[in-house]
């Protein structure tokens, strides 16, 4: 994918927009990725939806390869299955609707209620099991205060996977699973090292539950990371729990965190109230056991931004930039034009700054602010030379390198 | 992509279900393609996300090729905005609903009322115009009767584009742009020989605005298709248009439709209540001129399955077709496999019933319901001769061809 700034309807915007106190959100609606609707809604501008795609893609990518059959739930969900689960009543934050139907509705947020009897439906037996279906949708949470940009949103989007299974055994082997697909997809998404599996309460059906964890200082959980091991336990169960969980050890260092993600055992929790059942092979009848496994893609590019930035604006990992390189010409347009096909056959994502009546500093600090990993500078200097300038976000140094040798250059970098 | 049917959680449905009346939704559910969760709404199971996901990048693709930006608004709307325009009170059937914040918040039935003021965010001047935003979202509308499968939703997927432009002028060129993306879309589809530009009223900017009309028994629209060229009028206008708009042709037939799309010159009407304006070179003031561009992705799946379907089930376009190959193994599977494994090399999207406990009659029952374009049977028999079975699902000829043969003879038929 490519495109030139000239054609995208969006521009930088030099203030800090006055409503919005999070970071990311300020940021994200500064560079252009996002548009503020009302508190804790967001319209995904074409910078901002093309990060978001490639955020889900990538978690895409690593629950098909556990066996996650995707599918799409609505939003609109009828009253009835929540009060099969007493979650009518109890469940925070439910936007609630009127049909004219004469029926009530709640806005989804969360899909156990829709997911449980949609699995029954097709589950005459053992053989059907186990299987995991999730899907990507916009979840609704109806908040009292929304500060924190994307990290807690009224409107927000959700991978959400369920699984199902026979046994408590069958469903560790499954839970493990997805674990490491779960860890997968931070490193991909460059928040690998930073990010803690974090053992919280588990519920009847299991002694622990586990949050991924990002630490950043703009997090509002507090975790206790273990010194020994790659991981932690959360502010819930650090009062009971002295040793490691994971190692045993039992020196924690307490550091602010974002939850990025959660994994849970669900047991019977939602296969009874449904009365969801298979059969044996003896023709005995047993309860389903369930897993449930949420991860928020825009919460997640929040907190990219928030983790990912320097004063002069986002700075991206390359897994999920909006583009990979931002050309931007000084006044050499018909070169630069040249230097952007030869770009866009060589399979690069570029953005194209072919603005004219925008200055060189303008040019610069909006490059900075986007943040794409690689900025390219035609100048009438370098074009005189037959050079161009390359340049990482995320370093100081620039380099002049031969216009003949960029391809090599960009493919050394990237 | 490809898939075997024992890992797919679905399965088909002997019985119609008893409460869908509509034929695409009770052959959508039987073929395990979506399952219904409440009156006009419904889930989108994997066979039938695949080809909701085909119609949207089909669509993708024709709205970039003229200029669409695509983003993506949030379903939940102020109330402010919908006042801006006064269609609080006044659009039918939005869903309303309260936020513990103390605001009230519309369900998107349509989304003029965000991406107006989007829009204005970043027009600063004419250099700015024109630009199209474009969006696949979900839309909520409070139907007090939802009896038409996916032809009519309470919940439901919609492609919304729009337009802004300095002149009247200016966005007649866009809309005939648009017009012509429209019938290419609906030629890769599948309907473009089937589905009519359609004349309705326009308002107050423009004479005619304009429908796009699929010819459907299951249609709940008449229109009114001139016998001279590939043009319609609809019900509204019949009465005092004798003549046919585009080529001044009298002789109509009339015929049941669905509407699968309209395009609207909007004029000023939601640019005005916005104080959407621009500067022009001589910087004067003037208002911005809009159009938009509708079309139900949800609603054309819906259209292709009351077109394309049979006694024994649907018969997908290939383009949209949620697997191209149906290859079916009868107690063959150790070399079903290796044809499997050579299908996806070569590219092809296979579809494999491997099921050990299912019947000849009742696999093919299945293929014929679900639908591919080609099915494949590898029996005992055929395998005796190193042969396939190759049929495709709108024709009722066999044929036995060489398995060595099988890519070249797949090759010519899709």
């Amino acid at each position: 994918m490519y495109m030139k700034q000239s054609f995208l309807f969006t521009k930088t915007i030099k203030e800090i927009p006055k409503d919005e106190t999070s970071y990311n959100a300020q940021t994200l609606m500064r560079a252009g990725f996002v548009d503020k609707v009302g508190a804790g809604i967001y319209t995904f501008l074409p910078l901002g939806l093309r990060v978001l795609n490639k955020i889900n893609n990538i978690i895409r990518e690593e629950i098909n390869a556990v066996g996650g059959q995707e599918v799409l739930m609505p939003a609109l969900t009828p009253k009835e299955v929540w009060q099969t689960t007493d979650r009518w009543e109890n469940f925070d934050a439910l936007f609630k609707l009127a049909g004219s139907d004469d029926k009530e509705y709640a806005m989804g947020a969360t899909h156990e209620e829709i997911v449980t009897p949609l699995a029954q439906k097709f589950t005459l037996s053992y053989r059907d099991l186990p299987f995991a279906i999730y899907q990507i949708q916009t979840k609704f949470r109806n908040e009292k205060r929304a500060k924190a940009g994307l990290l807690r949103g009224r409107e927000f989007s959700m991978k959400d996977l369920y699984s199902f299974h026979v046994s408590q055994e069958d469903l560790d082997i499954y839970y493990k699973k997805v674990k490491q697909a779960y860890f997968n997809i931070y490193k991909r998404l460059g928040l690998g090292e930073i990010t803690y599996l974090t053992y919280s309460s588990g519920g009847a059906f299991s002694k622990y539950s586990h949050e991924f964890q990002t630490i950043c200082p703009a997090g509002e959980d507090l975790i206790y990371v273990c010194q020994k091991c790659h991981s932690a336990i959360n502010k819930e169960i650090i009062e009971e729990q002295k040793d490691c969980p994971e190692c045993g050890g039992h020196d924690f260092k307490e550091e602010k965190a974002i939850e990025v993600g959660n994994i849970f055992k669900l047991g019977t929790k939602f296969s009874k109230p449904f009365g969801f059942q298979y059969k044996d092979q003896l023709g005995e009848v047993g309860d389903i056991i369930m897993g449930c496994y949420g991860m928020g893609p825009s919460r997640i590019l929040g907190t990219i931004v928030e983790v990912y930035h320097d004063e002069r604006g986002i700075v991206w990992p390359e897994n999920i930039a909006p583009f990979s390189v931002h050309l931007i010409s000084l006044k050499q347009n018909e070169e630069a034009e040249k230097i952007y096909q030869n770009l866009i056959s060589s399979g690069f994502e570029v953005l194209y700054d072919d603005r004219d009546e925008i200055s060189a500093g303008e040019k610069f600090a909006d490059a900075d602010l986007i943040g794409c990993p690689v900025r390219l500078v035609l100048s009438p200097k370098t074009l005189s030379e037959n050079k161009i300038e390359i340049k990482l976000r995320k370093k100081d140094e620039i380099e002049i390198v031969g216009i003949g040798d960029l391809l090599t250059h960009l493919k050394n970098k990237l």
